[in-house]
């Protein structure tokens, strides 16, 4: 225990804390009061607080991803929904609006979405909040979006190996840590892009 | 009041408990019990319930983009700067790991960041958490999302209109409500990448 703290950088209260909360797995027990952990417990340290540090995750919410980590009877495409499904939250809030421009969105890519997806809803509640301010999303840039995921997914499913780890878990940090990384990104482009063109008009 | 409730379609409760919150201005007041309000009040709903519905922010965080929003003195520029560091969740906590790659980018786009910018910190935490996690991001994969995000500042700093509403306020709807839009997209895309490329394997 005192090496996992050691290892993790975290203090011994967190990790029991952890192990009360069933984020972590418990060590195997060599006496009484003592039990070891490996390589998979820092690991898994790790993800826990990698979801909440940077991801921002309630506890609930990082248990739900953990539990679709954790599943492997799932396929790397079923992980995916697995992951993303979970990941939504409260998909079920309030009605779904209308959706023709979501529906004409799908169409112009190709795209399908499983039964249970929530990210129609998900999109169609955020384009309806954008025309109840007066920013409506137009559905060029709605194809400059599509453009551009489709071309992050290519390259970030051809970058994955298939070897190391889990597939659910690639999914749930391939998802998670790299959306921060997207929206810093994007964040830092639209200063740049702000300050060379709008200040000079 | 009543007609606010049934115009925003929320419940008068909800309304007066963001009037005592100070999310929402109070109406000019007509007799000991009366007020009336106008359309910027029922804008202003509207602000609120995409920013805790669309963006899931928690009311301290809505608080602070209303200031942000509220505050004329700032330029474009500046409002997006002031927005996006208000917007950060907990900057500060943790030591920023060293950032290499993130000055690299930086230098490779020829990107700037102003000094109090918290992008290249909450860049720099979730590359160190997936370095950890055995899953770096390759300078390649900063550089699809480099372009990508690139792509889509122009379109949308093209296409923001200077004249209908605040420029705060254009910054923090266009921010905060098209980044839910953005992950939904690339959640989509990627699921149809995967359909599509890894389960033929």
């Amino acid at each position: 225990m005192s090496e996992l703290a050691e290892r993790s950088g975290l203090p011994v209260a967190t990790i029991k804390f952890y192990l009360r909360e069933g984020l972590l797995p418990p060590g195997e027990s060599t006496a009484a009061t003592r039990a070891t952990y490996d390589e998979s417990h820092l690991r898994r340290l790790r993800l826990v607080r990698a979801l909440t540090d940077v991801a921002h995750l309630r506890l609930d919410a990082v248990r739900q991803v953990l539990a679709a980590v954790d599943d492997d009877s799932l396929s790397w495409h079923e992980a995916v929904g697995a992951a993303h499904t979970r990941l939504v939250p409260d998909p079920a809030v309030g009605p779904v609006p209308a959706d023709a421009q979501v529906t004409s969105l799908l169409e112009r890519h190709g795209w399908t979405l499983a039964a249970d997806s929530p990210h129609a809803a998900v999109l169609a509640r955020a384009l309806d909040a954008l025309e109840g301010l007066e920013h409506p999303a137009s559905d060029e840039l709605l194809d400059v979006y599509a453009d551009a995921a489709t071309r992050i997914a290519e390259h970030e499913v051809a970058a994955v190996g298939e070897e190391h780890v889990a597939a659910a878990e690639q999914v749930v940090v391939g998802t998670l840590l790299l959306e921060p990384v997207l929206l810093a990104i994007r964040r830092i482009a639209q200063e740049n892009v702000s300050l060379r063109t709008r200040d000079r008009r």
